[in-house]
């Protein structure tokens, strides 16, 4: 059966953010950790580092910041202003995906398999 | 600015159609000639003809037919599937631009540069 696919994210002078650096920080929202967060996706710990910074500056605002002590020793978290805009992020792709879907059946749904 | 970019295109065990394929069978309706249409966009006939046996095999129905004879000894032409499949690509790829803009201005809208 034929089916619609699509990508979307946001540029800014090259890729700003899309669903790999929304994944990322996702993963360091529930770990409290960019080491875990990264190891999750198969990712380097100086790549999820290095895509956070060029994040962090085509986006214009910090991302995460170190957590300092406490039980576990420290780590990651994200910024107030990036869990608002990852809640924006997760309503604009749901949008998306459900207005691509809608648009596809109505100029193809017509299509045999 | 932060801008929003997305790609979109049809699947079926394989890209089946998108923006490229698109471009291919305008250039053979404009032209009436594969060759000419590969060439303008930079692609070799071979790989042109490849692209257009992929789509009509992924899209179950043939796109070009060859056109014999008359004033230009021949050539290629569009079926009219593949024309009736074009403009209903064409209305499906502007409303999805439509309204990803129009998601990305009401999620994001608010967004400082």
């Amino acid at each position: 059966m034929i089916r619609v696919v699509y990508k979307v994210w946001l540029d800014r002078g090259g890729k700003a953010f899309g669903d790999g650096p929304y994944d990322l920080l996702k993963g360091i929202e529930q770990t409290g950790s960019l080491h875990q967060a990264a190891g999750k996706m198969g990712m380097s710990y100086s790549k999820a580092w290095r895509l956070i910074q060029t994040m962090e500056k085509r986006l214009g605002f910090i991302l995460i910041e170190r957590k300092i002590g406490g039980p576990s020793g420290g780590g990651s978290q994200i910024t107030s202003k990036a869990r608002t805009f990852m809640r924006r992020y997760e309503k604009f792709r749901a949008e998306v995906k459900e207005l691509t879907e809608r648009a596809y059946q109505k100029h193809f749904g017509s299509l045999r398999r």
